[in-house]
Parts: structure tokens; C-alpha cells; sequence
């Protein structure tokens, strides 16, 4: 049975002790990290959340202490006071904050026992993730796990200190609210009281805010859970977490320069980094054609070059085709690749853009004494020299080239823009890189529904300039919207609002909608914006990406205290699970079951 | 169509413009509180979040910009560039904080127009609640309520600073999570991937924060909502929010004195209110006795006083068979009310009794020349002489009785009691008064399952020296849970919780789970605490009870910005609500309409 602390505080922290306190008393508790027994001397390595300190045992130590102390196996919960002593010249450890001192113990209590746990608790552990998440509060326990949940809550802090020393309140919305339409899917709460209906958690605060702008408060903010129940990828949980913020009277510079003093102070208090303001900006556009993503990393070059107009009438039909069907041929300019990658690793490259649904990429290689390519046979001697000039070849590089439809040369050129980088190393792991990428499309097209859907959504405002093309060409309409990127990562987005009634119903008719269809969606916003609505706009930051991408994290699970995996199913808990047949009668709830049978 | 603010910056916020900028230009935006048209001579009051300047259009006013004026009304939403003014010595309004100036407009643009909203913008309004809540956004506006969602904004920010200044960790617990079965009824969500399968929202993260513990993290602490489907009182929401925190290493005491530390800290900040710490404690069995209730109002006296021993054996059976059977007979003296308060009045403080379950109430109003009473005819001199001396009982008294079980006879004095404070007006409304409740009851038996139940929760701690009583007599061991009362509302309340395995096996088996069901419901926690669990001990606040006590309101849904009505649904946005028929087959969930149908 585990002993009691009563009578005993502790008095430090492992790592607050010092050399400074040599000669005193001090209680510390924590876990056993280690333990070794010499036979007349037995020294514990005992660990807090501040980090490990040594304890001894010996011949001076009480016999029934020592005989106690015999006991003690790893991740045992000690309660020791003891007396500070600096080690022996000999004995000092360099690696640890402690090093140079040693506790030597005058009483032990045993306050828990432990079984052998089925991982070691210590850094960098390579281990499978499915073990770390069943015993995720084992996991937990390790000095990078520690950190990270540490450096979480600094962001969240930090955050909240930022955004309330500017005026914002923190507001909290409803979790149970009602479905909304547009959008990912919805996870649904079934009400017992009213049988057959439902609430819905929010896939955002969006409408909240926006009614908390109409309601006159000016300034809003909230760190906040949202649920999205959509198949996961490796960088999605079904809840996740956002910075949330919206801002009365303001237009998109107001919303930029706010938040960019939020970024800068968060990574001076969090990281110690100095970030420069203002950051630098790309259109929508400029990102799309030269880095194929409106997420680009540009730690680094490896530009897209469009080369359409050199090649729209050449020989190579892929290229000329491509060209003719309102596509455009692009390349990428892999400088010094062309000697360092084999014929293999070029047609490695090759298949890889296909993943992206590129039909494959054509290549040149500039050597010293000529071109080495599968397609030059095709291009005559001027396409290749203007080809060459343009994407400023010299002998050593490589030259990779897709043809198709925009869309896919795009995105194709954009990941292998960054196979390339990792492939080459280009990248500086310390560097942290802000853009801002403005002046998005207001409508894409959606082929599937043959309609003009939000690229946002359906309040984000068009930019004034170009408010006359909404009712006649609505793609050429560019939006008050914006990212904010941080290496490559989309870390944050928003826009300014629409909040003029007649604007909002132009809106809506270009997305299809009936003025019926509209009210039923989003009826109360629409009646809000009657009484008086201010000018409004806002952002919202992933924090789990964020905080992932500060603590140097390759997965958001990292950052997160009790994540899922991806079947939405949680390890630890075994969440979700059958329930009482009382509780489903309840919410007047039944499962089809033959349905269920045949999927399983 | 509303115009842009482009080119126009806000400079100040409406109060924040003083003498001090008289002869300045400002910008400042907002609704138009009220519009008084005098011909030549146009008074916009416009208002946001900090109050209310006065605007003037005049004879000096360009002529466009007069003639836009003319057409504002009520809660348009302007902005306004002008000069700011001193007002003549008759035209200062000591009522207004911007009393003494105004703006005259240089500029004036109408952001957006309103028509007439359905209730009046402004303080104490007197008005059906469900038009408030229908229309949540521009009650919302009232300077009321503005007031009310800032100040829980401070309470919120005032208890993250205190708890990160005293090394307290924000993580963040799950929100799709596993039901369990002890406590309140889950609100759950289907699994569309596990079809049958269902999460359930957190009643509280009690299993989570004990399991933050265990992984080490010392001291945590979060601002996190919680859901129960329960039937709702006046001061119950469906999704409510908790302070919640846990510490390591520690007892009852450290608990207490962090927390007091708390309150004060934060009653000081928001209130500029001197609380005076330590605060009064009271055992559990104290206040019941005392006051008749496990939360007393002891801003004020009327204490119960138990008069068994004196009628035990007396002539009136009403009071004798109460004793005999196990139960009390109590009185409070409701001092002076004799002469106050008529038959009828005495009269209905009886029915008032019944209303929770006793038979009624016997009385004796105390003369100068001797006692009225239905009952002393009942009771012999000495037993008269014996009670009135155990009440202090003086001329001009009113003394009430109940006889029954312990449970009913609390219940109804305790009620009574503040019933009778209320009628004589003995409460100071600007008095906060603090006490702890501790040594509660570690179990309570429940008659209807016939087995004990835990008071708090499973993995309270039973206090050091009743463990010995815990096989034997379970009804003696207190526990060391402690609930924070302030004012007689509960507003907080937690515990020091097993964390040893053998006691935690011994609990179970007390409250009649065997070791299958113990492990079927919290398995994931005792298979955690196998592996080294430091002593610890927690306690949750309800932000929403704390904020309205803070902000001097009578209910919770005051402090929350969209709150839902006693049927659990959002009267703005109506939900909970059906949702597309295609979002239920993904989920293989259907509703048992016949079932639902017999109900409507």
C-alpha cells in the first residue's frame, strides 16, 4: 500500500535544486527514472516534469531507509528529503542540469508502486505509436512528450495574453448547434427530449462570430474545439483545435497587421525567435504559377517556369496538345541534378508525379557538351534554346517538365518541386517563413454540381475593384481572403466578411441558391444582418499544426495530450464503443443493423 | 448599400474621446443609440462597446452630409470623422461619461442601415425572454449584458493568469470520448466509421486530468465545457463550463490554499472586492445541523436548532414518533416575526415546508404575555420552558418546527430559513461570504439500488483516519472532498482522490462492483495507476454559477452569450433540428418513429 505524503512538502522541483543549495535540506518527488544498486550504495534517478536529479543511498543513510530503499524499481512514485551535497569532482555529470550535486536521503516514502511499464520512458523512443497511444499516460511521461504539451499550452497562453492586451473578449460559442449544410461533414448529437432531431458540433465558430461582430462586440476571440467528421489523414483528427478571431470596423489590412504582431510575439515568448514584420505577400495567382501550391514553401527556390507560349506550336505533341487545350506545359529547373541523379532517380521523379496525376514528366539534362533527353528529338533547335534561356539552364542541371491541364501541372510541379528539395536538402530545418498569399478566387467551379461554389465560404467579400464582374464573370472575382503560411503549412486563414444584406444576396445567387434555400441555411445570420451590421473580418489559426510546426513535430498527435488514430478510434479509452441499450432507447435511437452486418 | 470604411481608421472608441481632445479631429464608429431631428439641428447618440458621444449635425455641416444624416435611425451603423467640442454649460449631461463634449461631423458614412428592431437597445430592459434569446444578437447589444459577457471574459483570462503563474499546465482532454455509466445521463455522438458505436461528450474530465497525473504533468489546469443531458432547472444548461484542476503531491490543504488564493485573486481583479483569506470551513455534518443544507448562506443567522432530547417522550406524538423512529425534531427561531408576520403569513411558510416533503410545520409565536400555538397544549411547562430557553426565544419571536427523518427536516428548515431571510430582507446583496465544506461522506446509501453509492465520485479519497471503518462501517468514513459555497451556492467543489490500487479495489468492492465491472467501467485508469500514481487531488469550478454570482444576476443564461432555454434547444438558430435524411444513412442511425410519434 502507498505510503501517505502527510507531514512532508515538497520544497523544489528535481531541477530547481542547485548547487547553490549544497549543504541544505530539500524534499523532492517524482519517479523513479533509474535505479543501481552497488551493494552499500544504491543511487536513484529520480524525475519530475522539470527533469531528473540523483539520489543516494550509502552507509550513512538509516538502516531501514537503505533496507526501503532496497525496493524501489523503475517508475516507482518516491517522496525523498535529503540533504544537498556536491558530487566529487570525478562523479559530476555534464549532461544534466543537476550534474554537479546528488541528494543524499534521509527519508523515503514509498508512494506508489509500479509494474515494469510496457515502454521505457525516455526520449526519442522508437517505438510503434499504436503502444504509445494505449498507454498513452506512459508516453506522456517523456521528457519530449512533456515539452511539447508545455510548449502547447505557452502558445495557448501567449495567445490569450496577446489578444486580450488588444481588446479582444473571449467568447465562448455553443458545441451543440445545428447542422449547417454547406461544407465537411457533421458530427450529430441526437436529442433525447426532442426525438429525431439532432445538434450538430461545430466544424467552426464561424456564424457565432459573425453574430458576436453584429451584436456590437467589437473584438472577439476564443481558443477552441471543432469537429470535422471526415476520413483522416495523417494530419486531421475529428476534433481539432483553432485560434479563433474575428474584428468590427476593419478591412483586410487591419486583420493582417493584428495578427502578424500575434505571430511575432508568440515565437519571441515561445521559441525565443525573432520573426519580421511585415511579412511578405503573394497573390493567389503569383503562388499558383510560380510555386503551383497557394501554400508554398519558399525556404527555398526551385521556381515553376511557364514555358506554353515557347511550345504551343512544337513538334512534341504532349507539349503542343497540352498547350491547344487550355493547359500549359511548366517546368521545374533542378539546379546541379542533372550529374547527381542516375537515370533511375530521374524516372523515380517520373513516377512520382503521377501520384498527382500528371501522365508523367518529360526531362532534359544539361551536360557540359550537350543535352541528354528523351524529348529534344522533338523540339527544334530555337524551342530548345528559348526552353533553356528561360529557365536559365546551365551544364549540370535538370530540367523536368509536365503538360496538362493547369490544374495538374500545378500541383504535379508543386510536390515534385518539394521531392526535389528533400531529395537535395535544400531545406533549413531552423528557418521559420511567413507569407501571407492574398487575393484568392471568390467562386471555383465545382464540375460535379456544375455550379459556382464558394472557394471559402459564402460570407468572405469580394475585393471592390472587382465586385462588378460578380453577377457576369464571377471567375474573375477576387476575394478579401487570406492564408497565413508558415514553411509550406497553411497555419492560419480568413477573410474579411460580407456585411451588406443586398451584396449578400448577389452572393448567394451566384452560388445557386434561392433566396428559400438561403433563408433555410442560414436564416438567423440573414436576419441578423438586418438590424445593423458593422464592416467585419477575422482569421482562424490551427493550433495543433501550429504548435506542431514550433515544437519541431512531424505529426499533430504529437501536440496533443489524448489524440485519435485514424479510424477517429481512441487507443487509451477504446472511444467509441457500444453503449447501454437503455441509453440508445432513450434518444428513441436505432442502428441498422443489417446494414452494419454487411459492411462488417 | 453599406458603405466602405475604406480610408477611414477608427481612432477611438466612443467613451474613450474626453476634454482633453476638445479642439481635436476624431473617427469613431458604431449604432445610433437614438437620432433627435430638431430641423437645423440633427443629435446622433452612437454607441459601442465602451458607451455612448453624442454627434451633432448643424448649420456648419456640409450640405450632402447634413442631408445623409436626415436619414439615419436607430442602430444604422455609422462611422463619423469630426471635431470634438465642448458643450455649453447647459447642454453637459453629468449622466453621461461623455457628458461634457461632442463631435461635430466632418464626415459621415453609413455602413449599414437597420430597420426597427424588435425590442429597445438598452439597460434593464423589461422583456419576455424568449424574444431576448430569439433575437440573442441584438440583446447582446444591451450595455447589460455587454457588461455581463466582459466581465466572464475577465474572470476566464484573470483565472489562466493565475493558475500559469502558479505552474499550473492548460491541456486540453478530449471531447469525443467513452460513456460512462456512474454519474449524470451522457449526451452521445454515432461513429459513422464504427457504425453502432458511439462516443460520449465529457460530463467532466475527472478519468482525464487523474491520468494527466499519472503521465507525470504535476499540476493541470483548463477552462473546459461540459455536457449533461439532464432535465434542466432554472441554473442548468445541456453544455455548461468548468475551472477545472488537478495537482500533484498533495493534500486537502494545498488544494484549499491554492484555490483561496484564486478567489481572492480573482475577486480583486474583477471586482476590486478584498476577500479575506483563509476562508471559514465547516465540516459537512456541522452545516447540515447548523443550516440544514451542504451549501449555508451564513450571511445571516437563523440557525436550526435540535430540540429531539427535550420531546422525545412529550405528549404531542407529531413530535415524540419523529424521535422514535429515528428521526429529529428541529426549530428555528425566526426572531421578531411574531409581531411581523400574520396568521396567514405563518400560515403559508407551512405550505411553504410542504413543498419539500414535510407534513407541515408547528409554530409558537412568543408574547409579552405569553405564547400563541397550536401545539403547547400538546406539551407539558417544563418541556415549553426547555425549548424556548434552547431557542433564546424573547417576546416578539416566531418559532418553527419540523418533525420527520433528518433528510426531510434539513430540507425543510434549511429552506424555510432562507425563505423567512428573503421575506425579512436580512441578506446584504454586496456581501460575499466564502466557506469550505469538507469532511463529507465518503459513501450515501441509495435506497432504491439498496447499496451504498459514492457522495462525490469512485476515487475520492477517504480521510487518513476513517479508512479503518471503510469494510465495517462505511457510513462513518468521511472523505476528503471538499465543496467551495459561496453564498449559499455551491460553486465549486473536488477532492483528494485514491491513488493507491488495493484502497481503489477496496472502494469498488464497497460500492458492490466486482472486479469484472470495475475493470469493464474505469479499466483504463486502473490499469494506469498500476504504474506509479503520485498522491493528487483537484477541484472544478462552474464558470457560469461564479460569473453570475460575479456579475450580480439571478441566472446563468445572463453570462452566456447564446445559452439555450429549459428544453434544452436554442431558441436563435432552433437547434437541435432534423438534418437531411443522407447524414442519418451514413450514420446507419434511424429514429424510432412510432415510439416518437406516441410521445407527440
Amino acid at each position: 500500500m502507498g505510503e501517505s505524503i502527510c507531514g512532508l512538502k515538497r520544497t523544489h522541483y528535481c531541477t530547481e535544486v542547485t548547487v547553490n543549495d549544497v549543504g541544505k535540506e530539500v524534499t523532492v518527488m517524482g519517479w523513479v527514472q533509474r535505479r543501481r544498486d552497488l551493494g552499500k550504495l544504491i543511487f536513484v534517478s529520480l524525475r519530475d516534469r522539470s527533469g531528473i536529479i540523483q539520489v543516494v543511498f550509502s552507509d550513512e543513510t538509516k538502516k531501514e531507509i537503505f533496507e526501503k530503499a532496497e525496493k524501489i524499481r523503475s517508475e516507482f512514485v518516491l517522496a525523498i528529503r535529503g540533504k544537498v551535497v556536491k558530487r566529487a569532482d570525478d562523479a559530476i555529470n555534464p549532461d544534466m542540469i543537476t550534474g554537479e550535486i546528488e541528494i543524499w536521503a534521509e527519508e523515503l516514502r514509498i508512494l506508489s508502486t509500479a509494474e515494469t511499464p510496457p515502454m521505457y520512458i525516455e526520449e526519442n523512443l522508437q517505438v510503434n505509436e499504436a503502444l504509445r497511444l494505449k498507454y498513452r499516460y506512459l508516453d506522456l511521461r517523456r521528457p519530449d512528450m512533456q515539452r511539447n504539451i508545455m510548449l502547447r499550452h505557452r502558445v495557448a497562453k501567449v495567445a490569450r495574453d496577446y489578444f486580450d492586451a488588444n481588446g479582444f473578449l473571449e467568447i465562448e460559442t455553443p458545441m451543440l448547434t445545428k447542422s449547417t449544410p454547406e461544407g465537411a461533414r457533421d458530427y450529430l448529437v441526437p436529442s433525447r427530449v426532442h426525438p429525431g432531431k439532432l445538434y450538430a458540433l461545430p466544424q467552426s465558430p464561424q456564424l457565432f462570430k459573425q453574430l458576436l461582430m453584429a451584436a456590437g462586440f467589437d473584438r472577439y476571440f476564443q481558443i477552441v474545439k471543432c469537429f470535422r467528421d471526415e476520413d483522416l489523414r495523417a494530419d486531421r483528427q475529428p476534433e481539432f483545435t483553432q485560434i479563433d478571431l474575428e474584428m468590427s470596423f476593419v478591412d483586410v489590412e487591419d486583420v493582417i497587421k493584428i495578427n502578424e504582431g500575434f505571430i511575432k510575439k508568440l515565437f519571441k515568448e515561445v521559441l525565443d525567435v525573432e520573426v519580421n514584420c511585415p511579412f511578405e505577400r503573394m497573390s493567389y495567382k503569383e503562388a499558383m504559377e510560380r510555386f503551383g501550391t497557394d501554400k508554398p514553401d519558399t525556404r527555398f527556390g526551385l521556381e515553376l517556369v511557364d514555358l506554353s507560349h515557347i511550345v504551343k506550336d512544337c513538334g512534341f505533341r504532349v507539349f503542343s496538345d497540352a498547350v491547344k487545350n487550355g493547359g500549359s506545359v511548366r517546368a521545374i529547373n533542378a539546379k546541379g541534378c542533372g550529374g547527381k541523379f542516375s537515370r533511375k532517380e530521374i524516372d523515380a521523379l517520373g513516377e512520382y508525379v503521377k501520384n498527382y496525376n500528371a501522365k508523367g514528366m518529360a526531362w532534359i539534362v544539361v551536360e557540359e557538351d550537350g543535352l541528354k533527353s528523351p524529348i529534344t528529338k522533338f523540339l527544334n533547335e530555337e524551342e530548345i534554346r528559348a526552353i533553356l534561356e528561360k529557365v536559365h539552364a546551365e551544364p549540370g542541371d535538370l530540367i523536368c517538365f509536365v503538360a496538362d491541364k493547369d490544374k495538374i501541372v500545378f500541383s504535379a510541379l508543386g510536390e515534385l518541386r518539394l521531392e526535389i528539395a528533400r531529395k537535395l536538402n535544400l531545406v533549413n530545418d531552423k528557418e521559420f517563413k511567413f507569407l501571407w498569399i492574398t487575393e484568392f478566387p471568390l467562386f471555383e467551379y465545382d464540375e460535379e454540381e456544375e455550379r459556382y461554389v464558394a472557394k471559402h465560404h459564402p460570407f468572405t467579400a469580394p475585393m471592390d475593384e472587382d465586385i462588378k464582374y460578380i453577377e457576369t464573370e464571377p471567375e474573375k472575382v477576387r476575394s478579401k481572403a487570406y492564408d497565413l503560411v508558415l514553411n509550406g503549412n497553411e497555419i492560419g486563414g480568413g477573410s474579411v466578411r460580407i456585411h451588406d444584406q443586398e451584396l449578400q444576396k448577389t452572393m448567394f445567387k451566384c452560388l445557386g441558391f434561392t433566396e428559400e434555400e438561403a433563408k433555410e441555411r442560414f436564416g438567423f445570420l440573414l436576419e441578423a444582418f438586418k438590424y445593423g451590421t458593422p464592416p467585419h473580418g477575422g482569421i482562424a489559426f490551427g493550433l495543433d499544426r501550429l504548435a506542431m510546426l514550433m515544437a519541431g513535430c512531424s505529426s499533430i498527435r504529437d501536440v496533443i495530450a489524448f489524440p485519435k488514430v485514424q479510424n477517429a478510434s481512441c487507443l487509451m479509452t477504446n472511444a467509441p464503443d457500444v453503449v447501454d441499450e437503455k441509453q440508445l432507447e432513450e434518444l428513441h435511437v436505432k442502428f441498422d443493423i443489417k446494414d452494419i452486418d454487411n459492411q462488417q
